[in-house]
């Protein structure tokens, strides 16, 4: 399964990409510049107001954002049920790049490593996400899971974040 | 760095193969019957009595052998200094197959996907493991850290509680 989608949303396409067989690349641009686009997906503070669909309620258990730290967020669905997730920071550069582990609690072990840039476009930026799995099959079960839909409600709700 | 290394030991030989850009194969017979290399292998209080270099004292710290359980081993080191590895089970197949990620938490967020597999071979037990690591970056990193030395050292240790 290879492939380009365009996600439309309020404010701009989601591009979601597999250019190898054990990749999703996504691709998005934001209106705001780096410096605050960064801060949203590094600042507890910020990560509940637009992490996660928007029927649900994003918790940050954990965030402690420095090499070798662990992150823990967590979704509580309208059902009652809860969704983990969680991971390690391996690189932090502000406010270029980011390079964490992300694993969910409801697949416990299968441990993808995500690497997030943010490039300056001169008041806009655009975050270029490469999610890196341990195998094919690994990846075309996040694609399966309707994560394309889940990523593009997340940067319409971090759209109206960034226009407030 | 592909190839394949035999290490001489007390009760037999470890192979070391790289059968791809991103794997390490080891494979080991021991002298004793499936159940109980299996238990060597998933027992907490087996553990500690050959796991790791022969100089270090491993402590078992957690150890839920179920899928999705944790695991945690502490290895303490002559000079006082202390290594912890851990990591989640994905699958558990008594006495055939075990599933786990390990990750050295001096390199957190490093995570490898070990497939430990237990042959009974009548009386004796072929043991191959077959680690997958995100890159190949990573992959000789490990290679490069002497693991082949450790692991045979592990081995001799178990080829001694087994002949108790």
């Amino acid at each position: 399964m290879n492939g380009v989608q365009e996600q439309s949303s309020a404010g701009g396409a989601t591009s979601v990409t597999t250019p190898s067989d054990r990749e999703i690349v996504t691709e998005r641009v934001f209106d705001a510049p780096r410096e605050r686009v960064y801060a949203a997906y590094t600042d507890p503070e910020l990560i509940p107001q637009w992490w996660g669909p928007r029927k649900t309620t994003t918790t940050v258990d954990v965030m402690d954002v420095r090499p070798g730290g662990a992150w823990r967020f967590v979704c509580a669905n309208p059902d009652g049920s809860e969704d983990g997730f969680r991971g390690t920071y391996r690189e932090i550069s502000a406010p270029e790049r980011v390079v964490q582990t992300f694993e969910w609690e409801g697949m416990p072990g299968h441990v993808i490593v995500e690497t997030a840039t943010f490039e300056d476009l001169g008041g806009q930026t655009r975050v270029t996400t490469t999610s890196l799995f341990h195998t094919t099959e690994e990846r075309d079960g996040m694609l399966a899971s309707g994560m394309e839909g889940g990523l593009s409600e997340s940067h319409e709700r971090l759209d109206e974040l960034l226009a407030k």
